[in-house]
């Protein structure tokens, strides 16, 4: 049950049905916590402690401040056996629904005890916060933890819990179990993913950070879908063949990620005031729609760094090493020879539809965003050979047509099971309460606009197919793709900014392709799409 | 005795001294040609042909059309025997000055005959054009034909003879002469250096290929000093040990040619969009003040080329290749990470004077002529490898200081020996009908304004050292080259564009060196340079 904060739960509580509401459910939810039932379960502080805050030397988990949802479905879990554990079974099929609720809620609003430990030291330290912030995405096609479970370590919705201010050795714990596949009830099998690539060295020093990091509620998200959030335990919609493969993927984005090409490491990265913009490129890269620099040219909730996962080093994700060394180039899409600055103008003004911004259009040339991102571009293309337009693992690498085409209503049930989990049942993504985006709205005002690279479903295929889900590229099968490719983009998006007036002439002008479902394919309005462009 | 056209010489004629006035200048000349003098001088004609188009298989040059002063310095020196011809030696004993005037000046008259030949095809074609157009800079430190030839071949000023529909044989046989030292009244050596770096096989096609081209009018060109033009003749002022290097000078700018970057051959240009706008910006690049696209950027008679030898090609001379994959870059100048882009508009506003142009400044980062100029940049420096700021031959190699400073005094006699040739007397270079710079302004309201990087004197005799004069670069000693960047920056020229009406202030900020004569020295003025700047 997907309940993203304490309120929400509460309230849903009380329309359970056949449930006596002789006790209230918070009143209920505390006598459950402090004093166990009646039929045996035991009071969670007996082992969580009175505030929630666990145990380091047993490894129970601090529970206090973590979302409700998130609480109720590890119960139900426990429960159910999904996850295994004699204690909390014990106590879990002693519980009715409506206590699971009333504790979970319970303890979702109790505050976040402080954090238990002391941060890592030296090599440690750098470990994890490399890991926490970048992950290892070239090395291994490791996300960063803070890319699920928030910039905070709070965690998102009732999906990612938050880790900031847990215990070392629960985090530490589950990261094994994940390993060992004891522990297997993560959405898509994403920790196990995750797990797989850390070795026990890193397991201790993101556990160490995490523990040592101050807790704070976690950031809300758009319910997902049931199925999605329990994961592989409901059935994917495949077709013809797919398999869709669970567990470990394909990591790295392609065969040998040694043979890519490698920007310099972010240590290697001089000071001065070089090293400085080249630092305020990449953070505006990272946030582009929440920076001070550039989030003025940002007309809906994207950054760069949505469509160029690790932060334009990834290959196969449109990464700018290679981008860089291309241009100038011809377009066909404008006709023109392009420099880089034009290049990346164009991505504000369509992937950041930036005629809806502030600036009401993208940075001028000699801005400091545009300045900064070029000097990070060029930092990451450091060494490559200037010229060299086909470096491997540039842009998308394309996808074959498969027999079947390409279906919006078959990549709705791929989009449910995969992708709804993060961007939400109606892909209007996660953005958090500083405006910044933590999963990219897919379609909405929030999104790409009709003229962005994206929109096209050859492309947007490619994309998912290489890179979602997260940490997870190349798991989907070229059918799923496809399809949910062709459902993302059979939605409303904010207008093409060529468009002057006339569906029909901005379509047989820019949208001609079999790709491209604008001015062609009808809108939930009924209206073909582009004709009622979403708009904030 | 330098004479620009046939009328000048003409009314220049008139002015000489101690001649009887018994025939007219005019009819003297015609006579001379068709029958010859009573004091032995045979009839021209009968050799050079009733129209003065010269015999190709004696190879007698053709002398119609050329320019007046060139002409009689030829008969000149096989009067006093610096040029060698047996013949011409037995004519040229029995003219007097006046008559050689005279004759001169009646042959300058004289429309350029058709060329008497068609031009080479296949390898000899393609041979030639590489030569006569580009030289081979990088390969052999040849400058180009056309350089000092102008660019139809019909030759500058006085110095520089036309070549365009001469006789295939006469060409031929003057650089098997200039290779083997029987012929050597060129000034500076300078084709000596040129003819010792041509194959026989190159100097047939360029001979046959400038026999083919139709002739015309030679660009006029501020006279040049008697003493510069007569050049190895008259002493070259040196100082403490110096010694100029004459003949072969160093070539290819430095110990081995080979070990530096490597443009892609101008043939490797891919047709196509992009290669159009590559081709464009090697165009705007070569002939910036002129080309269609960027003159009315340019606020003086300069181009890119002028202080990028070989079009930017050239190591040593600021190659285009070493500053692409230097920037963006944090430049002290103005405290900032620049562009690649912003350092080009930076040319434009101090080197090109921008602000006194008909669009009043530098061209945006969208302009044509940005986005052709960036293009052909970027193709120069295909295949080299991003963020590499030190490639050998990057800028002009910094000159170490002499014990003797440097000192504009001794300099101007450095300048009026090796460089009024052909930036003329006055600085003011040479600048075609079309509008186009064949020899670059060095001070004054043509040249590079106060803020440019060339006004420094470290800057220029950097420049000057490894690319002076022109296919000799390195033949200056060090402290010549000092001396003579030191005299060039000592004059007046336009205004810097950070001045805001202070004089004081802006050489406090922006001239402190002492590299700079900027706010410090007198003028001609008498007053501190920069108080009156240089305008048109």
């Amino acid at each position: 049950m997907p309940l993203s904060r304490p309120m929400t739960s509460l309230m849903l509580a009380f329309l359970l049905p056949g449930v006596a509401f002789s006790e209230s459910i918070a009143d209920l939810g505390a006598r459950i916590a402090q004093k166990g039932t009646p039929k045996g379960a035991a009071p969670c502080m007996s082992c969580h402690g009175p505030a929630g805050a666990g145990m380091a030397a047993t490894a129970y988990p601090r529970i206090a401040g973590l979302d409700a949802g998130y609480l109720a479905k590890q119960l139900g879990d426990f429960r159910s056996g999904r996850r295994k554990n004699p204690i909390m079974a014990t106590m879990a099929v002693n519980l009715t629904e409506r206590e699971i609720a009333a504790v979970s809620a319970y303890y979702a609003g109790l505050p976040v005890p402080p954090p238990p430990a002391q941060p890592p030291a030296g090599k440690a330290a750098k470990s994890a916060t490399d890991l926490v912030q970048w992950g290892d995405w070239t090395g291994r096609g490791l996300p960063a933890c803070r890319q699920c479970h928030a910039p905070g370590g709070n965690g998102i919705g009732s999906t990612f819990p938050g880790i900031a201010a847990q215990q070392a050795s629960y985090i530490k714990a589950q990261l094994q179990a994940w390993q060992a596949g004891t522990r297997s009830n993560d959405p898509l099998g994403l920790m196990k993913a995750v797990a797989d690539k850390l070795t026990p060295s890193e397991i201790d020093a993101v556990a160490a950070y995490y523990a040592a990091k101050p807790g704070g509620a976690p950031t809300l998200a758009e319910p997902a879908p049931k199925g999605a959030a329990n994961g592989p335990a409901r059935a994917v919609p495949l077709y013809r063949g797919q398999v869709a493969q669970q567990g470990a993927p394909p990591v790295g984005r392609a065969p040998g990620a040694g043979a890519y090409f490698k920007s310099p490491t972010r240590d290697a990265l001089p000071g001065g005031p070089f090293g400085e913009v080249v630092r305020r490129g990449g953070a505006i890269f990272e946030n582009t729609n929440a920076n001070p620099v550039s989030a003025k040219y940002v007309g809906n909730d994207q950054a760069c760094s949505n469509c160029h996962i690790d932060a334009g080093r990834l290959a196969g994700s449109a990464p700018l090493w290679a981008a860089w060394v291309a241009y100038p180039a011809y377009r066909s899409k404008n006709k023109k020879v392009n420099t880089f600055i034009q290049r990346v103008e164009g991505c504000f003004k369509y992937s950041m539809n930036a005629q809806a911004s502030a600036a009401g259009g993208a940075p001028a040339a000699d801005s400091d965003a545009i300045v900064a991102l070029v000097a990070y571009s060029f930092w990451l293309a450091k060494g490559a050979p200037t010229g060299d337009d086909a470096m491997p693992g540039r842009g998308y690498p394309r996808l074959t047509e498969t027999r079947l085409g390409f279906d919006p209503e078959r990549g709705e049930a791929v989009y449910g099971a995969k992708c709804a989990l993060c961007h939400g049942e109606k892909g209007s993504g996660v953005i958090n309460a500083k405006g910044r985006t933590l999963f990219p709205p897919l379609w909405g005002p929030g999104s790409y606009n009709w003229g962005a690279g994206m929109h096209r479903i050859d492309a947007a295929a490619a994309f998912v197919k290489h890179n979602m889900p997260l940490g997870m590229g190349g798991s989907l099968g070229d059918q799923e793709a496809w399809d949910v490719a062709a459902f993302m983009n059979s939605h409303e998006r904010p207008q093409d900014p060529r468009y002057k007036g006339d569906l029909a002439a901005t379509t047989k002008r820019f949208h001609a392709s079999l790709f491209d479902y604008y001015g062609k394919r009808r809108s939930a309005h009924g209206l073909p799409l582009g004709e009622r462009p979403a708009r904030r």
